[in-house]
């Protein structure tokens, strides 16, 4: 990552950075203990994100009491099974029954990530239009994004699920969330990875989702 | 961002780059031109970032096209006057007026913006609910975010507006972009930054928004 004198490259760096934070699931180190310090620095650096009109509408609340969690790992498993009934399961092509696969595995050991992260901001958002909707999301998701970012920097790993937006009340309810005024955004399991050599995911082309000056 | 010994301390350079990476208006070099090859790199870039169940429904219609950028900057000043109109601006705080100040700077200058990109993701979202909304626009803003990331540590900035969205239709027609069935996300302008030295944003500190264990 360094240019010849010695200069850092940081697109090389960034390259890397954009093109090796997976979404973590099965590498999640379930038995490693993860310092409270590093969360705190990583949502530090998640603040840091565009938030429209530099309101900071955000909270996010860290789960790491395992009552709470066995709590929510309860209502997540709950969540998953509705949504995706075996029905459901035996449709999917090869690529989805990979990432369900996956994802089956994280709600049946969610309860053992050491830290679970969701971020919530306030006012609710559903049935709106899509204007209200974007300018919303776009004051959270890129703080959520870079809060993966960041812990990717330091060897931990974490996924988005929206599992349990389902049963969101029941959720709010079990951590006192205000649920008639504050929007939850997103689960995030939070864990060193076992290793630290994640590879580049598999895109289409740019080609075949580009559209220069007209669709 | 060299450690002793010269091994690049990759958090280093993901903290500069979380950190720095900002909502660029007034700092768009209106004058020099961007280079095709550099908006697809970044574009490369942020098709890594996460995409539920690997769907990858976005579209990213890229404007250079300078009638279609003088069509667009009409509807967005037309857009943007109608969301701020003076009753709205002189109830503003010193903090919104800053911001707004900014925002008009772009919209007065939009059709000189080098590169206009308007990212889409399939099917409408309006009028969703929470489950829904949440799984769609985070299959869509974090590649947003990894877009203007990309651009960063090339030298170039943009920010995320969505103004233009009230009057989404209209924007669709311009651009062949199928509204009956694809939504769309954002404006994004493109250019150069004037200088390189941005520097962290102002927030709240982290106290007031974190939560361990409950509300």
């Amino acid at each position: 990552m360094t240019a010849p004198g010695g200069r850092v490259r940081p697109e090389r760096a960034t390259d890397e950075l954009l093109t090796t934070t997976r979404a973590v699931r099965r590498r999640l180190d379930l038995d490693r203990p993860v310092e409270r310090t590093v969360v705190e620095e990583c949502l530090r650096l998640a603040l840091q994100a565009p938030s429209g009109m530099n309101n900071q509408r955000w909270h996010w609340v860290v789960v790491t009491d395992q009552g709470k969690k066995n709590a929510l790992a309860e209502v997540y498993q709950e969540a998953f099974d509705a949504v995706y009934p075996p029905e459901v399961v035996t449709s999917m092509d090869a690529e989805q029954r990979r990432i369900h696969g996956s994802a089956r595995y994280l709600a049946t050991n969610l309860a053992r990530v050491p830290v679970l992260v969701i971020p919530c901001q306030w006012t609710r958002i559903d049935d709106s239009t899509v204007f209200r909707q974007a300018g919303w999301w776009a004051s959270i998701l890129p703080a959520v994004w870079s809060f993966m970012l960041a812990l990717r920097s330091r060897g931990l790993g974490s996924c988005i699920t929206t599992m349990h937006l389902t049963e969101e009340e029941r959720v709010a309810g079990l951590l006192g969330i205000p649920y008639e005024r504050c929007t939850q955004v997103a689960l995030l399991p939070v864990a060193h990875t076992l290793g630290t050599d994640f590879t580049s995911a598999r895109r289409r082309p740019l080609e075949d989702v580009v559209h220069w000056n007209a669709w």
